[in-house]
């Protein structure tokens, strides 16, 4: 196949005739497969099945301290829980929140909170002439979603396969005291796949922001998402900040949503000392606190931090195969046409597909009139505008391989699709 | 024994030699007992036991609709719980939330979304000059708690034993458009064990309020919690705002925290649809959804709406005796005393006692001296402060029969001796 750019009329035309018969093909299918979130499979839910009997009737439901959890009490997590994602993270267990089931949920009411109270006594934000975020793209839509209800402008942020553009950050942040954040997924990003490098981490732990309030939304979604055993490490961005004399910057997110059952599981976040007394304060008027049964359900199943690790394991080995089939397939797809390129992560739930400029609406609508319906295009955006309608997001967990070939087959006929009808003009 | 301000100086001072006596008597025995919250006991936790069992690893976790609860969707509640909550209250599921674990929670967030979002289009309130809302009282500190928290100016409203005084709250929303909403607990009140009467409700659906936002917040904490079965009746409150005309005026809030175990049950919320649709919205950017699993686990438990019936006999039944010990021991205690009067609620979790005024805070204080830990004197009050420093929230729910009874008496010892203190001048 020769790269299309390459190609005369003529010959494009006639591929354009070939990929039509080709997609009409599976449309005649009459598939049906939602691809559109990272969601996990059934054979992956299967691994947490134990976690609904690790609590039972016989059990004791003491806490270590002494507490009852079946009644009220305790507003920050069990200390059981508060533990184990304390050693996770390096951090002390007063640098911890183990809340309810929703990272996201933590993420909306810690805007809220600065929105309506500002931060360690700063001004809410609301209050402000104006409130502007940065946004590594491509990025997660739900990020972009929380600061646009809230009304803060976002800014869009370059990534190269080492994190976010920080020669920009560095000069936005110091020369801009309206600039009060910054959403990151810092290890095997959504959905780029791209873990941050070293330098990059400490560029963000030494920004010198403007705003004293400016913070680091570091969602650290994928933290132990590994597809394969070589581990990316990722610098601990809590520490860095500690030492560079910013240790109030960075807020971290967590869950187990895709480690255990996602909705039942645990969400949290680290951050320092400081920040977390704050956020215990809110929590006090805010909350009965979190589910602690479900906390001692998840410690009993998940043990500790092998007993994560090693659940993270079995992850692995059901979903890194589909990983595997979504690169031969677009490799195999694309062959030589030169429209596309896509990201191998190392862990993660998402491959970053780049086709042909202009052509990714296209090609979700085709793949949707085919019977796959993917992460709407543009979504990995702010305000879902992709300027080079180019990024796709393809979610590869939840089909089943064999459901996953055929899906990847349409994409790469569609995306070759709209790009023949693009060059044709 | 004469009534404490029909008795000489000389009188009153060997009153309290005597008083102080047996109060010292009761300090000596070092007691420590926390009956500063309305929790349940370990006997009624018991209850929901079987709740634990209810949903393994054998079970299946297919819901009614075909989804799978183990995994991510369903952003208002699991069918089946929606069903259960909307046959109590006489609603369409599409006028019910079932949310996390906390109405609590549900009623900042409401407050949250109205300060920086404003209801159905209306300005938000934190762009208002000033936000007012009107404060029953007796009431409930953690309501107060939120509103003092986004800086919501709180007018107190006197009650008596049919609800708060409709006179002055309908004059009051009438003519201050600054009036966005009022705080009830409108069965069973915490901590006055009232439930409105039937005119009240009507008066309170309607209400002409100037402000097009104004919203009652109806607490229904206590809807089936009883203690006799002489049932209570309320009027329901969202079909009478139906046919006033005023459908989005309320929003209820109810949650199985004293049904079956404090943290891990369900909480939710009931109103117009349009009012709930506004809320869905919110929760798309907000929330994963709630822990699916958890209804499903209550469900199970639960069964239906003859179920969770059943479940609170049980509870009335464990609590009833303490209610009972209660009156009787403070019947005895401040005898012709005519220091005190308190309340003798059908239901709920609290009773009412209002000491000599100007005692309420000496006699908390001494009763933690004494090893009794009570609810703060003023604690019923917005901003914590009870203008005759008279009213005091007992919760006898969570001690054994034999503790409460001790610890009752301790607490009329030390009303009485406050009360002959300040009669001493």
């Amino acid at each position: 196949m020769t790269a299309f750019k390459n190609m005369s009329k003529e010959a494009l035309a006639e591929t354009k005739k070939n990929l039509q018969a080709e997609y009409d093909a599976y449309k005649a299918k009459n598939l049906s497969l939602n691809m559109a979130r990272g969601i996990p499979s059934k054979a992956q839910l299967e691994l947490s099945m134990g976690l609904l009997d690790s609590v039972n009737s016989s059990t004791d439901l003491t806490g270590i301290n002494g507490a009852d959890y079946r009644n009220y009490g305790i507003l920050d997590g069990i200390p059981e829980a508060k533990k184990l994602f304390a050693d996770l993270f390096n951090v002390t267990t007063d640098q911890i929140i183990v809340g309810g089931n929703s990272s996201l949920t933590l993420m909306f009411d810690t805007i809220s909170s600065a929105m309506a109270h500002g931060l360690l006594g700063s001004t809410p934000w609301a209050s402000l002439p104006e409130v502007k975020f940065l946004c590594p793209v491509p990025g997660y839509d739900r990020h972009f979603g929380i600061t646009e209800y809230f009304g803060i402008q976002m800014i869009p942020v370059e990534m190269d396969e080492n994190g976010p553009d920080m020669d920009f950050i560095e000069n936005a942040v110091a020369n801009d005291p309206y600039i009060k954040g910054i959403w990151c997924v810092p290890k095997y990003s959504n959905p780029a796949g791209i873990t941050y490098s070293d330098e990059v981490v400490r560029r963000f732990a030494n920004l010198k922001p403007a705003a004293k309030d400016f913070r680091i939304f570091w969602d650290n979604a994928y933290c132990i998402h590994h597809l394969f055993n070589d581990d990316v490490q990722l610098l601990d961005i809590l520490e860095e900040c500690r030492k560079a004399g910013n240790p109030n910057m960075v807020y971290m997110y967590f869950s187990t949503s895709k480690i255990t059952f996602p909705g039942a599981g645990l969400a949290g976040m680290a951050s320092s000392k400081e920040n977390i007394d704050a956020i215990k304060k809110r929590m006090i008027v805010q909350s009965i606190g979190p589910d602690k049964i479900n906390q001692l359900r998840h410690m009993k199943f998940l043990k500790n931090l092998d007993g994560l690790l090693e659940q993270m394991k079995k992850h692995a080995d059901i979903i890194r195969p589909k990983f595997e089939v979504v690169d031969k397939t677009l490799t195999e797809g694309f062959g030589d046409s030169g429209i596309a390129t896509w990201s191998k992560p190392n862990g993660g739930y998402f491959v970053s597909l780049n086709v042909e400029e202009g052509c990714a609406k296209r090609t979700v609508q085709l793949c949707k009139e085919a019977g796959v319906t993917l992460t709407n295009a543009g979504a990995t955006y702010p305000y879902g505008k992709d300027p080079k309608d180019s990024n796709i997001r393809i979610a590869p967990t939840s089909p089943t391989v064999e459901e996953l070939t055929e899906a990847m087959k349409i994409l790469t006929v569609s995306a070759k699709l709209a790009a023949v009808e693009k060059l044709l003009g």
